[in-house]
């Protein structure tokens, strides 16, 4: 199959990431990745490690061929997508968002954390949410209406909350998690600061450094709660580290009445027993970043604390990948009835 | 004044930061640096970046002129600080241990996480807590115990416990720790594992990654419970992350009643005013491990989430320094009647 | 197509390099990883990386079903070679040879530099260098013995020899060289310094470090002049770098009579116009080696000094990988007749 | 003493390491830090690890105390060292200029290399260049001269001549350099590139990365070659590694005569035993970026070798500190006549 597919936004680090994952791609056809600022020069003279695979320019918004296009990644800010995506629909594109636009099921939460107003409600109720592991059903709505030709919204979901919710999801949803608040304490890599160069992005800011940001006021924070359940009670506190790609996010957890390892053994291994791309490690194991850098895998485990009553579970994911463009890839090729690992078998470097 | 100085377990990494440290203090005189698996190589030859400020070797333990020393710095792994404290304390020297072996004051606690008997519980009443934020009478008991000729004992804080009780202990001894779980999630950069050569500290298993280990079991959790007065609530998940220095502690603790930044900031503020070593950022800064790398600094932040009724405390040190050897020789002044920062006072690197 | 295929000395770094790109390899059949180390241990639990993509575990050397493979590749320390390849290629297998032996054309320079008698001249004879940018036909004669049932042998070109010979060939065999000593300054991430943990490899020695090391006695130094023809004249100086893949060559030569830049470039390009794997940047570009980690390319640029009449050469490889087992597959690829870039198509990370 | 001291540029990174080292100095008495871009904040609040050290503020250039200072270090772009020294210099002030724009005697080859006219000739004729162990004698001039009440200027060298120099020096002011080029290739750590936030210093771009850039063009070159006495003979290639501070410069030089290495090892050894600051390391060690960081210090080797008529020598040095602001105080402490050493003893952090 050729399916023909644009990336915008692709200069980008989560745009160059899904044009990475589509030039290794055995269906979907890029045919278009847009740049305003790098247009017309060559993808590989830009990003030297795609030379040899690719005679591909970067093209202005205005004059790439997005129409052609059945499926358009949007590697966008917020605000952008809002702006971009009804036409793309309505066209009968499957349009795949990275940005966090169409994520936050009621609008008046994302008017609330981004300061600005939705302006597409209606499409907001019909779009899916990207995180296949946990919602597959409106995956496989968007790939019906994909098929009939009405066009497709998926808003695949941020970095921050695949990882973490990939670690708690599987307790939570057991109703297993007691009263009190959720901690979820994040590390990721410099790529996750995005592309600008700035005085936090220097490498003499960041190399050997450690340090939080974003405490108790990232946008994350609802996004996650959106997606367990919670309301109110999850505090997330990012940390970027020394590192160029990868996210940690260490989850603790109360625990609604006691469970041992091996009862959380068998609760996390069974939750993901289908899921392509996530192994519990179990064991004594624990996810590490380097393990799964440029995949699309999550790593994950969980450890009872008998002494405190609470579960710290662990998750590493790519943030550029699974916590981006390999998880919209992921969602495109299951709205476009492709198999899920399409293009995303890739193996991770042993070293 | 020149007092008469040695350092057991010199070839380690706590070891040697102790030597680096006293090679510039002003009244210590470094006359002894025992390994015996260095013992008779010049400390320069080992460690290139004394060339030029030392002309002493290592010596094999057995054979270093201990007994001269008015104090002795013990950077020895536990158990070892059992066997050599008794007779140096005896003997009347200052002993300033870096080792677990009199940090937990009662020996169960120890036994039940050491996996050893404690076999100088005497010695242990007696041992003062080096942690002298929070910790000063023990010390200035300890001073007077040295200036009449009895010998004292000052088990230092470990890395971990020293970040996170300096960020917990303004708000949990102003009486302001609510019910629940207090979560401390801490990364300790390379250094904290240790010299020792594993496929864990391996360049290539270290670089570019970041894991948790330990969890729900390491044993700097019943010392950190121990500083705050806290009895099995504290879940502590330390992790290895890509840096030489540095330890960031984000400890997220429950309000027992709802408290205003300003409130916070107030607190905090205040509790560190007269502690030359500790900084209070205040406002958005965050502490950077960066900034305290190769001091005995601590910087400390709190924010206050009323969202979740919590507070986001971090703190950022040197494990090799404010969290082993500069404290240990910060406790060290306090012992000897010198001024509390002599020989600490360089400034951090800008970049 | 599945020909069987082993892996001798899998645990190392070249050779977990190698198990990677076969597990992605359409043609070879991963049946056999030794390691006497790791034995019965799955791949997956010792390099979480490969969670998902294959359940083989280690054998034991003496254990492995060597015997039904076609291929072997041999990524064994220097003299073991020696000890196995002769009766792999007896039984007609296609011998990849990742180590040093078979390398040096003239024993008495093997036994110079290695320092041990060479005990296969007559296999050494026959034996293919491993390069095949510089050296296609003896693949090709490997690969007419193979066909016929009567084995082959390749011993690959080392990583520093490779990125300096590629960066030194096209200038070299134009015969534009001229008098005096060439120089090849190389820095190595320390994937270079393999697996063992010591304390050169620590985190703690390696990060934010950089030094020479085997000055005027690397024994890269005949295999490159050997490759180049050179006789007494390469000084060749190899450094560790705080990186974990990549090696970049930078090499001085002395000019035989001017050159433009223009020639140099149209002198370069063509020589590399045939290479799939290698990519002559020209213009302003130097190579990076970020570009092309986790991949078997090669970038190479050169720059015409007028001033002095010389020119300045430089090539970035990833060393494990078009350094050592990606250089292994490629050649396995000519030799058993595959499309030369076979399972080798993986493109670089943009970030 | 307390001499009245500023630094011009003091937020760059030059000039933020001057500042660091002035913090710790005995008699030079920091009064004046100038930033137009961060006029008004207080040093410690933009460079955290001076907490606690300094509530000195960056004024503005305009409103900066200058004239009060009997020590002004100019840490600014080139041309701006132009406009400025003349009238510091006529005030008395011992200016030290830590720019390009009084280091190359001939104004030719600074309007050859920098492009554009040198306007203060008379005052580059008498300017001192600053690299003590080379050219004692020009600061003894200016000590004098400012001792006398009629100013001083000192040029200081640039962080690659420093360290390719001190390597090369011993050989070449001995007569042993044969005919032929002189090749450098040098890594520098990337607070060689500046403070400025750009493509190439994002954290993402230098991270595991290494490139050489101006090769045959740096501008560095002209000053090396001024330094050593050579023409046209350089070739120098400096590189970006992935580390903040340091930088590395590995020398090859054809031997006019065969030397041994125990000459080599006796010349070097007593060309530097009576500097402070440079070790000349011997046997086998070699010098390691990491040794010397945010030390005034640089450590040396030499190895020659008899196959090829050559010799290799290294040296590593901090390009900040001995490569830039830690080489101005040195220069700053013998104009005033203060001991060389005052203020810059800093021991090398062990790891």
């Amino acid at each position: 199959m050729a399916i023909k597919t644009g990336v915008v936004g692709a200069a980008g680090f989560a745009g160059i990431e899904a044009v990475r994952l589509l030039l290794g791609h055995p269906d979907f056809q890029l045919v278009a990745a847009t740049s305003d600022e790098l247009a017309g020069r060559p993808l590989a003279s830009c990003y030297p490690g795609f030379a040899g695979a690719t005679d591909l320019a970067f093209s202005a918004h205005a004059d790439a061929p997005l129409g052609d296009c059945e499926v358009v990644f949007l590697a966008v800010p917020h605000t952008a997508a809002l702006a971009m995506a009804p036409d793309l629909v309505q066209s009968g594109a499957a349009v795949i968002d990275l940005s966090a636009d169409f994520r936050l099921k009621d609008p008046a939460v994302y008017e609330a954390w981004y300061g600005v107003p939705h302006t597409q409600r209606e499409l907001l109720a019909e779009a899916a949410f990207g995180l296949p592991e946990l919602f597959p059903e409106g995956l496989q709505q968007q790939a019906a209406r994909f098929a009939q030709g009405r066009g497709a919204l998926v808003a695949c979901a941020g970095c921050y909350p695949t990882a973490t919710s990939l670690a708690a999801a599987p307790l939570v949803r057991a109703g297993l998690l007691g009263a009190g608040p959720v901690v979820a304490d994040a590390v990721s890599g410099v790529t996750g600061a995005g592309k600008k160069a700035n005085a936090r992005t220097h490498f003499c800011s960041a190399d050997e450094n450690l340090a939080a940001y974003g405490v108790a006021s990232h946008r994350h924070t609802p996004e996650i709660e959106q997606i367990l359940g919670l309301r109110d009670r999850l505090v997330f506190t990012p940390h970027l580290g020394p590192l160029k790609r990868g996210i940690l996010s260490t989850v603790t957890m109360p625990l609604a009445q006691p469970a041992t390892q091996q009862q959380l053994d068998a609760l996390y291994a069974g939750f993901y027993a289908g899921a392509p791309f996530v192994t519990y490690l179990g064991g004594d194991a624990q996810p590490q970043t380097s393990s799964v850098a440029g995949t699309n895998r999550a790593h994950v485990s969980a450890v009872a604390d008998g002494r405190t009553g609470t579960v710290i579970a662990t998750c590493a994911i790519d943030n550029l990948c699974k916590g981006a463009a390999g998880q919209a890839v992921q969602c495109a090729n299951i709205v476009c009835g492709l198999p899920e690992t399409a293009g995303l078998d890739g193996v991770g470097l042993p070293v």
